[in-house]
């Protein structure tokens, strides 16, 4: 699990001011076991998965003409990620910013090579929302994707390459970014439905019973679909990159089906919008439920005790004590009394409907 | 009926993560029977309708030079689809957006055929807003219309076609598919009519009767409205690249009627937002109202316990017992005490009354 | 007057979904009379002045080089115009639309003639604002404006043609147009003029007297203002069509006038955004002043009672009917529970002054 | 003064519905004497300043190679001002706009020359904002101001051409312009500067004493940063015009200067938009200090009637006048009675303070 | 330090209106000492560093090819600025700039040179956000860097140069000018990392203890975010000038670094906004948990004095001294009122119960 962990908008790393540029950092994340490079290789008609032991094994598939697909899983090898950097050329600049977890979503172009930041979500049920840093080295026949942690979104990618199904086998590495970028897209929907089936729980529960729980979890959820939102909107710019911009290294035949990642992207976001919408709008609701209920309380308070006042003042006053008080005296004064606050409450319970108290 | 059903902002499917792009899946709507394709075919002088038993039987009209709308009511029958999207040579990420039915409306250029989707609204009173996705595929001299549930929207273009009245017989595939959307953009009026009418009379309630099931209906109207502005915001869209990207597939003489359906939609977008700050106003003025109304209750509590207490102290103070209080003894003392309890709630009357309070 | 009337914000009219292009139904506005159609034909040194009986009457003027002016009061007589639109060659979807009395301001190009739709504003003091739809058609020698009901707001400008005062007879109907557009858009400025001296005087009014009726009247003052700029916003955008887009209607030496009309447009808006803005902080401050005359009176209520509440605990303690309670026969036992009642009230109200709470 | 004075948003000067173009109307503001005309003329080695009793002085200027600053303070004599307009080839809209007081600020080429609006701010400590229209008329050799009423903004401006220092008389009439409108940008920093003290006073004013003087101050505040802000944004854009259009009469050596002009007006609207921001976070503040000190009374009043109340239920028991209550003939019920009443209070005490009430 | 100080959003310093443009007034900042300038001057394979007494031994670095970094601590000392500026070639305007305090950050292209003025960062742990302005001049092979006060943003850069590490002593004055303006973009992690734990404390806090220093401290982190949104976004602005237009003072090696340095900028901005946000949801939380706490001590209120109202009635009914009440005489008559009050009490808590009001 990553840093972003249980409260924390943002990782907590961040340049020194004032160091050097494409200075490496190890990025320790708590739970993640040590490094761990899986290599994929594969065409029309080969496939091979291996995980490698050393680094300098991966290097021979820089120049070979297949598809190979590098996966490092675990941040904290420095020195496997240089030589990793050196032998492929990647940009040092690049090389830090995938050590940075708080990167936002990007796509960059360094000539040789393309560098792409995305993010994958987890959310388990009754946890708070984890997102992940995932950054993509794109060339023409290979590509590298580095993560924190071990347990990716990638394995029906992996599976779909295993098979051989679809057109996987046949295209090149921009299909295969594409097929990787795209289940990080799809990731979003389960992790916002779950969001909508709350909010819409939530509609009936702020009616029923407006207590600070149920505001709490609120809160949360406009929080949490903050930050899908910040994660959504560059992703959306960076599949539109990918789909727009004249580059080399995506081919023509893989344009449809970015736009249509691009498309997905879009219901993406336009559901966080309207998940925001809505949670605003209970909010809303809650606070006129919880006023509401005050209300309520407050009336019953008020019309019993005003109905209660003048009669104890009527009790209070024939409980004086001087000598001289002629319905004391009398035959009936107890009955005349109690007669007396039968009418005063009987008033006012007849003012209290007029008015549409109760 | 779909299953944005009752309370639910979008439908609940989605691609599972990592799935190849272009797997159909069928898309049960409950209430849905089983799939129904109908075939008109029309030029100037001929007419013709039927519905079909066996998708093959649809197949020859993809060459015939007049034109074809073939509408295909429910779409639970995969096989079915994949042979119309076969035969008709409709691309798999199209007909994979067909099945799911949260899509945003959209239009999408796939070279021989364009993919247009569009949202029917259905409202019946009383009951909660239904939107239901209807997909186009449009060529040259073909439409195909899919939709959910049969009984849709367009009995009116139908017998227009049948009696032959206007031009539409004598246009091309353009001119209907301008029909058919146009008659989903003229369902956003009675729809909206009727929020209109219940904004209006609610702007009076909440004023007179400030109650929280008035609450609730603004917040569902909010609701609606906000899924009304999701669909007909990308719906402009849709009209307007309709209308103005060079397309060889919208003749010129079709233009002139696209402009007048999306001034349509803009006057959709513009009662939708007019609707929503309506309705947001009187979310304002249902608050004030309701804390109104406490403090005119809080006022009435307020003078008349004020009123009392001090009444019911000199009560208390005369009934005391102790030995020796002159005052109980003297002749007058019970009327001096009730004197003096007049004058002190004749003096908190004058004062409260000069306060403007009452 | 239109049925825009009490509180409707658009008109109730609107296409039946599916229905035909250029479909005309007439346009019963209550209190507008029989149609009646007035034609003004001038040139730099003639003018004529007729109202016609018969629509054929009109008919000539569509040839004659010097500039006419055809307007029709009342849009229930659909032969009358359909026999207009076809012998003017008016397109039937403009006709359609000028119908429909819900439209928003707008320009059309139909190549012969342009079609042009802008609003009227009407208010009485103390009524609701009224907002009438002007239709134009502008062709080279001719304007024909329809409006609902007659007494319109071109008064002055046909005093300005029957005098030949300034260059207006001089010019073309491009002035015309301009000359009509720009007396609709003056008309703004009184109406806004009423809601800006009655936002002023509220102002005043919700600190002192923060009354339900006058949170109502901001209510409606935000909701007509709602009304005004959804009027204005798009004949700021006609009129800047009028301005910049080539056309060969609008001759180079009246663009200058309508640069200083559009000028006045965004005036209006200015206006509008401003009143709004302030209507939103006058709901602000009353909401404020509710609530802190609220507080005031909870105040009083607070120090009066709980400077009683001991005094009436001291009263009931003594009028307990203990037989062994020797305060009760003491000599100075009375004067000592009053001396304890106000040591217990002076001690009350020093707390509370230096709590600064009166 | 101007009409805008005390609490007007804007002047309530406005054409009458289709009035010609280019009438003028005497504008007449309270307190502005007789029209006083008054011309410098300048050049490197001259400088001549005068005060002209006959507007016919004036226009042997127009065509003399120096630079000429004609300066009109007041606008109520309109046989001047046309005769002025129709000497220097004023255009009828611009001077009908220099006597409507409302207008916003903008620039407009009349081909020969150029007319600007821009508007001088005037707060005196304790009053309200005044805002004064000043119009400008730039040719090639002389520019004419004119103003509302005398006592104006540009003595510092007169005062460095008397004494000609830095480059001022070596320059064209484009640089004095420039000076000009600097000298009224220049206006807002102190204006502003004392918005912001204010609002810094104010914050801590709203939590020590959130009173209603306080919110009035904080609205008017806002009010008034409103007014501000309407007048500084097309400022800014008259001065992004004046620096990047292309146009004859501003040199390009003059642009630098006006670019740093234009860097003021960016800074001016930074402030206006922030003092806004920090104004309405005010009001939040405002809002819940006084329903803080609300709840803290309210606590109070809460803790000693909860408290009371059963000790007055103990002491009305006990008042109770029936024969046969033993306890009252007990050798210690009243110390009995007294201990209970201490035990409850005792045990409130100690429930609400683990409650945290006080 | 600076007099943003304490609490002004903005520095003190404005032009008098109407002064001549580039005249140069000291700025005093309490704290600084005498100027004092340092000059670095370095190449590939030399290093000198040294502080100067006179101005005029920085000069004949202007024209020596290796790159020379003038910094000058403190700006009260106009003739050393005016000999400086005079000498550079430095736009008068320019230094007026310098001089003034409350620049937006900008970047300015003087020809010869480009002016540049940043912001330096500076938060104590329990301070108040200082921030300092620094004004950059470049040219081919010197930069001037001026500040208010010493102890500097850039110890780390020259750290980097006197030790000759990675590229910085091979690369130009613009690389120079890249490191220094990153240094100042780095400054701002640090500073919102702290608020971000801030606000993630205030979230639990404002839950449990609804609290006026808790408000006053949202207030205040809104407040200063406000400050840091106003020197971000200008600054993107400057380094997306600096990266993206021509400029021959900016290599095309240096302009990845530039986009690196961009994109910082693009994460604080994100940054601000998400802990605005999160701040404004705060203060929702904070209303509505101050609000339940004010309404569960209303609740037992109304509970306590409900209960005991009726209670007290009875005892005050029985305290009455009529002769004739036969109660007073029964056996059992002060059971029976005993048990008439348990029973109504009983009824009022299952009647409260069974509303779920505790």
């Amino acid at each position: 699990m990553q840093p972003q962990g249980k409260r924390t908008a943002f990782g907590k790393r961040y340049p020194r001011p004032g160091t050097a540029p494409g200075t490496l950092r190890p990025l320790e994340t708590p739970g993640a076991g040590p490094v761990r490079v899986t290599v994929i290789d594969y065409g029309p008609d080969h496939f091979e998965e291996k995980q490698v032991g050393k680094i300098e094994e991966v290097f021979p598939y820089r120049d070979s003409p297949s598809v190979t697909w590098i996966n490092v899983d675990g941040l904290n090898d420095v020195p496997l990620l240089e030589a990793l950097g050196h032998h492929f050329g990647l940009h040092p600049l690049a090389l830090e910013d995938v050590l940075d977890c708080g990167q936002r979503p990007k796509i960059e172009d360094y000539g040789s090579h393309h560098f792409v930041v995305m993010k994958s979500l987890n959310r388990k049920e009754g946890e708070d929302l984890q997102i992940e840093q995932i950054s993509f080295f794109l060339a023409g026949n290979w590509i590298i994707t580095l993560q924190e942690v071990p347990g990716d979104s990638f394995e029906a990618v992996r599976e779909r390459l295993r098979q051989g199904k679809g057109q996987i086998r046949q295209a090149g590495s921009d299909y295969l970014l594409y097929a990787l970028v795209d289940a990080l897209i799809d990731e979003f929907f389960p992790v916002l439905e779950s969001y909508g089936e709350r909010v819409e729980e939530l509609e009936d529960e702020v009616v029923v019973r407006p207590e600070p729980a149920v505001l709490a979890e609120v809160h949360r959820i406009k929080r949490e679909l903050l930050l899908l939102r910040r994660t959504a909107w560059p992703e959306r710019d960076v599949i539109n990159s990918l789909q727009r911009v004249e580059m080399d290294l995506i081919r023509p035949e893989t344009r449809v089906f970015l736009r249509d990642c691009y498309d997905h992207t879009i219901q993406v976001i336009d559901m966080i919008e309207t998940y925001r919408d809505l949670a605003s709008g209970l909010l809303d609701v809650y606070l006129s439920s919880a006023s509401n209920r005050l209300n309520e309380v407050m009336k019953v308070l008020t019309i019993i005790s005003t109905i209660f006042i003048p009669l104890n003042f009527i009790a209070g006053l024939y409980g004086m004590n001087f000598k001289n008080m002629p319905e004391l005296g009398w035959q009936h004064g107890y009955a005349m009394a109690l007669g007396l606050m039968a009418v005063t409450a009987g008033c006012l319970v007849v003012y209290f409907r007029r008015k549409g108290w109760f």
